[in-house]
């Protein structure tokens, strides 16, 4: 059976996935990161892998640019477990189009983006193939021992998200599209940044968080299933750039799909009880719900959302 | 330049590596793992890349294969550092070619190869590209704080192997020539296996060790390398089974070439002072000197040794 039919790519991972035996095992597949028990400490895990042609395109970015993203990504997830990054491991596979400077662009933007957080590249593997590939795999800590996963939203919180989003889809469809200008909103698909400089802010009060990897209406999903809750999302409240806008007029579409189901934003999404709201950065989008479903109220008329946006297969 | 003019992957390595900057970096690039000091333990991190018709073929590599040996490759190296593994990330590209059923092999070749030595997978990225690539990192740790690098080897130190060398470039040379027979044989090359069985035995009285995946010509280089000392080798005691050597024969090739270029053969090779070597498994195959240069010793006939096996890149 091929994966589309099966259901794509979540339901592939719930079918491969096997609860971890071994007890130190804190959070396993299905969040962010993983976290485990090592000696005294929490050790924080996340990874990712980018394709050529599948997570960017040699076309229209530069090969610093991909440095940039894939270590975005991954710093990201460790933002999005109120965690700290302290060193990433990457694994690069080079085609024969690959140049010794082309590596080198890819490394310099991987550097910028761990330098900003004091992140060593501590070790990995550099090998040959087809096409271009990027694994990181990047680890960290927490000081105080606290971590926020996906499972911990109740009934009650508010939902908010800490920066406008939808940015990173025009971005790319104004590159494949080949538009001139908007090159503010070309960067933020081409060279995100992640929220570690409040993610630690926001770990004080919040009970769940996720970053926006997948799209708002995915990565909400995904806190919804993992808590066992559901929510309401004010569409006018989702925040999206002027320039953002701007885009999305050109390209025929409206600027909260390009938020919902758009996706690499790499803004952090998190839920807190609703008197600690004023105590932490971001806008407030929604509720959350004990009905375990999400609705969408677009100005006092409520849907199900039944489209959750990207996944590699589907 | 393309990456063969610069010279190679291991140059590339040289030139992208910086040296760490965080003080709990203990080992950073350029041995089989990484080392960190966290918290009050040693963590021990590896990290290897395989790619569709780069390292694998589907052609003549099962899918169940495919996990068996990724796995394999990663758990050769912490082996390596005389460590013991313990949590893997498995990041793993599907192309339009891979059906569920055939991921769900690979994960049963994984899950073969975690379950020998208690590891379990507890996080990764499941993503879609134009060729199959899997990225496992593997985490683990020591029982008490001693980690064996590449670089302790001394002068008058022999080298030892901890067993026959050559298999899976044989395996592989067969089953690219689509040679008939030869069964345990290719599958040394499509399911090796790693030596975790000793690798903590030996780590008692070892000066030096590396996992030969590169072929004993290279490994031994590393070895040499970061200890700055050099070597020589006794070609007639490099130890290839009989099975191996009538391949050899077939192939047109000589047992020990196949042994000093291969690679991937996931044996272990050490260095130790030469009173311990009777209380350790394995071959003497040679003797580390201090003249910084590789001899092969052929019924006393010695040569540099000049040609190091496989590069990615050469």
């Amino acid at each position: 059976m091929n994966i589309k039919e099966f259901g794509g790519e979540f339901k592939l991972i719930e079918k491969l996935s096997r609860t971890a035996r071994n007890k130190n095992v804190i959070v396993g597949i299905g969040d962010d990161a993983a976290v485990v028990k090592f000696g005294n400490q929490k050790l924080i895990i996340t990874s990712d892998m980018m394709c050529e042609d599948e997570h960017f395109s040699t076309t229209y970015y530069s090969p610093k640019q991909i440095g940039i993203k894939a270590m975005a990504s991954n710093l990201s997830d460790i933002a999005a477990m109120g965690a700290r990054p302290l060193y990433a491991i990457v694994s690069i596979s080079l085609s024969d189009k690959t140049t010794v400077e082309v590596v080198g662009e890819i490394y310099r933007g991987l550097y910028q983006a761990t330098d900003a957080y004091n992140v060593d590249i501590i070790g990995g593997d550099t090998t040959h193939a087809s096409i271009l590939v990027i694994n990181i795999t990047l680890f960290g800590e927490t000081d105080n021992g606290k971590i926020i996963t996906r499972a911990g939203a109740r009934p009650g919180d508010v939902i908010k998200v800490t920066g406008p989003l939808g940015g990173s889809e025009a971005g790319l469809r104004l590159l494949k599209d080949k538009v001139r200008g908007f090159e503010r909103v070309k960067k933020l698909h081409t060279e995100p940044s992640c929220r570690l400089d409040i993610s630690d802010q926001i770990a004080h009060y919040a009970t769940a968080m996720a970053d926006i990897s997948d799209g708002l209406a995915s990565d909400l999903r995904n806190i919804c299933k993992s808590s066992g809750v559901g929510a309401i999302i004010n569409r006018e409240a989702i925040p999206v750039a002027d320039d953002v806008k701007r885009a999305a007029l050109l390209l025929g579409t409206l600027p909260a799909d390009l938020a919902l189901y758009g996706g690499e934003d790499y803004e952090l999404l998190y839920t807190l009880p609703e008197n600690f709201s004023d105590l932490v950065p971001g806008v407030q989008i929604g509720k959350i719900i004990s009905n375990e479903k999400i609705y969408l109220d677009n100005k006092g008329e409520r849907t199900e959302l039944t489209q959750f946006g990207f996944d590699h297969f589907l």
